[in-house]
């Protein structure tokens, strides 16, 4: 074998609940995981010379980010406090107008070492023409990418239309963007660690035949579909102006035969229940961002409800502006604290089932559990050492229960991180990237971000979102 | 001068806004600020050696935690995601009870210098003996402590009572506490970090007597007053039992005359708006604990009510088992989170006025701000370096807007935090605590932990908490 790791408390993550095993260890064997179980019948440690001792910490699977816009963490810290109908158009946009390329990598690239340094191993990308970050980010950093290409009929330049004016819909955009998807199956067909999938922004911004044609396409290929999914009011009413006043985005998604196993739901705060036990029912994924929903809408997302319902539910952090960070841990924490209040109920959404949602729930939505999410013999050698015994986790106990469980949901900082190993390879050691340069990639966005609020400023304050009188005010 | 801080981006707190200072300095002398403001007017860098370069960081007031139980440190991962009636007599308590004095300490050590790891300056402690946690622990470190003794009339040993049977009232206990949060006054009246204060620890659990004697007490010393105020539904009952169905605990309170500026209420959940603002226009403060009261009672705390009434308001992070943390910014990251879905309004309690709760807001409501919790010329030196160049905070840019502030509470792991210094002498350098040993602390309550389980484990599992079921289901 390539690699022991020993002395663990492990969390594998197998069957229905935690997997626990004490005094554990994980043998890897050309990417993958040769053993998982009890140190006392595993393989003879003399067989390797990479030993990987895990003693204060646990092993378990790496993270996964169920659904990110990456690029977008150039501009942390550029939009966040406002109404929620001011955020993407008079807060984000007017600045994000003005990332070129090179602005998009170097946000990403923070983005995903942020996300990798806290603990994920596979990721979730949702941005158009997205092989571009999987070559020059993750591909280079040698982590799991899901990667979705955007598709959208709306043009940037549709003018100022108001709430009830049907978008137009540019059918040559929508095929192009279609075609850039198809093109991924074949670009990384052969890359493992790269899992492609269409993604079909919203249905208030695809026509319904490009969405029928995307299915079509998503089914030949045995992929998913990842759609942002009854978002809000201003989607709401474009449905109601296109389809018909009783109808909803997710009457209109199983009128089209949209709502089966390809589908991955993406937010779904805007339905009601008995339509997302219908996305459910039908067959539907659902991700949940609940710090970007609640800093960007100031809603709950369903993601306990969609638990029950039998669903696979993942969590992602969505972009860095609002929610702020890229912390699968912290995601975690916030899925579990806002789903205590949302129903002033403290055992909703305990540490373990949200332990759950952060590696093996992910994986199962994204359609991947099969190779990720799990420590078991035969799947992708994905997983970390987290140190319990650090100021912010400890004290670890293993009886009468086990608190490094809630420990690692509600006080991981995420550098409690210390090994991150993807196929095998590892990525973090010690708490420092093996490869990558943390530093040059925080200043190459610093720079990037300093040149693009300067582009964009005049134009940021004539959107006048409420961040300009903040600024004004002496608050920012 | 002794030490001066230059090439950071100043938040002074000054004002009702946060005083931002571009490439500022701050001049210590003596333990105090002696000049704060731009570089080009601050004093002569030649005039000292201790230059502490704060190039890619902000320059802040320390953080003030302002309200805890930190001896419960040593129980985090114990007691959560249980119902709300659980968990202090079935989850927490069976724990608890098995405590020591050495457990208390090595827990209350392990929560302080986790807080002050991620950026605390002044911590309100509020414990019974709260004099031999001051000695053992804040004072050896160094940092400004709060220190409020619990006084409370209810044996421990008062057996299963009803709900609605009143609790019966040890008079000598209450005046053995009361006696000893007098002595506090003498004890460390000569010392500048510590301030002693009075913890009635809540309506029900003191007779209307002992409380006015407290108060009395409390206005001789020029003292606060700190109460868990209308803590929820089993308070209620209480109250409702001993003064008559129509009172509550604000209107017992105000009958009693309790409702002054001594008073600082901590928590209110469970009054109703309008006995919040009664609280507020009668002077009191108001402390919150957004983590710990949403992972207990699934409750969002008023804290943006009390700031929209004027009160003063600070933030704490209560006791880690349930919360998790002693961070503050994380904390000031969960107010703000939290208060957005408590009104579906992402505009609600934004990210400077999140930074304002945690620094300037805890000393008013502590009643210390004219000491600590700005950046002021004549306050005593306490503050940070925090780095905005980080994976997690990063990119800071100045201008149009600077999103260090919205990156402090949003963005940080706890871990950005480089200096603290608490009277101008420093606590952290570069990350590391200059004096405290915070592996040894670990590994003292990590053993310490494991002792005190293993004596509980039996009493816990008697009292059957909802926790015993999820380690035999194999979650925990």
């Amino acid at each position: 074998m390539d690699t022991l790791v020993t002395n663990g408390t492990l969390l594998t993550m197998r069957g229905e609940k935690l997997g626990i095993v004490d005094d554990g260890v994980v043998a890897i064997e050309n990417g993958r995981i040769s053993y998982v179980g009890p140190a006392a019948e595993g393989p003879d440690p003399s067989d390797t010379d990479d030993h990987v001792d895990a003693e204060g910490g646990v092993v378990m699977p790496g993270l996964v980010n169920a659904h990110t816009h990456m690029a977008h963490t150039l501009l942390r810290g550029g939009a966040q406090d406002v109404p929620e109908i001011e955020w993407m158009n008079r807060a984000l946009g007017p600045l994000s107008a003005h990332a070129d390329e090179g602005d998009r990598v170097a946000g990403t690239r923070l983005g995903v070492l942020e996300a990798v340094r806290a603990g994920a191993t596979t990721i979730c990308e949702y941005a158009g023409e997205v092989g571009t970050l999987v070559e020059a980010v993750y591909q280079p950093l040698g982590v799991d990418v899901v990667a979705v290409e955007t598709i959208n009929e709306v043009p940037d330049e549709r003018g100022d239309l108001g709430p009830r004016e049907r978008y137009p819909f540019d059918r040559e955009q929508g095929k192009a963007a279609l075609a850039r998807a198809d093109r991924l199956f074949e670009r990384f067909g052969d890359e493992p660690l790269v899992t492609p999938a269409y993604g079909p922004q919203a249905l208030d911004m695809v026509s319904p035949e490009l969405l029928e044609t995307v299915q079509q396409h998503a089914h030949e290929r045995g992929a998913k579909l990842h759609l942002h999914t009854a978002q809000g009011e201003r989607e709401a009413i474009q449905i109601e102006e296109r389809y018909g006043t009783d109808e909803s985005t997710v009457s209109v998604l199983d009128d089209l035969g949209v709502v089966d196993e390809s589908l991955v739901a993406v937010h779904c705060h805007g339905a009601t229940p008995d339509e997302r036990r219908r996305l459910a029912e039908g067959g539907a994924a659902m991700l949940g961002c609940p710090s970007s929903i609640a800093a960007i809408d100031g809603i709950v997302p369903p993601v306990a409800e969609f638990r029950e319902y039998g669903a696979p539910v993942g969590i992602g952090t969505d972009q860095a502006p609002g929610p702020g960070h890229h912390s699968v841990f912290r995601e975690a924490r916030t899925a579990a604290t806002l789903s205590k209040v949302e129903r002033t109920d403290p055992t909703a959404l305990t540490a373990p089932e949200a332990l759950r949602l952060a590696t093996v729930g992910g994986a199962e939505a994204l359609g991947i559990d099969d190779e990720v999410g799990t420590l078991e013999a035969g799947t992708r050698a994905d997983l970390l050492v987290v140190e319990t015994d650090q100021l912010s986790t400890a004290p670890a106990v293993e009886s009468p229960l086990h608190t490094a469980v809630p420990n690692l949901v509600y006080s991981t900082t995420g550098r409690e991180v210390r090994d991150v190993f993807v196929a095998g390879e590892p990525i973090l050691r010690d708490g420092a990237f093996v490869d990558a340069d943390p530093e040059a990639a925080v200043a190459v966005a610093t720079e990037r971000a300093q040149a693009l609020y300067e582009r964009a400023s005049e134009d940021w304050r004539a959107a006048d979102p409420e961040l300009v009188g903040a600024v004004d005010d002496g608050w920012l």
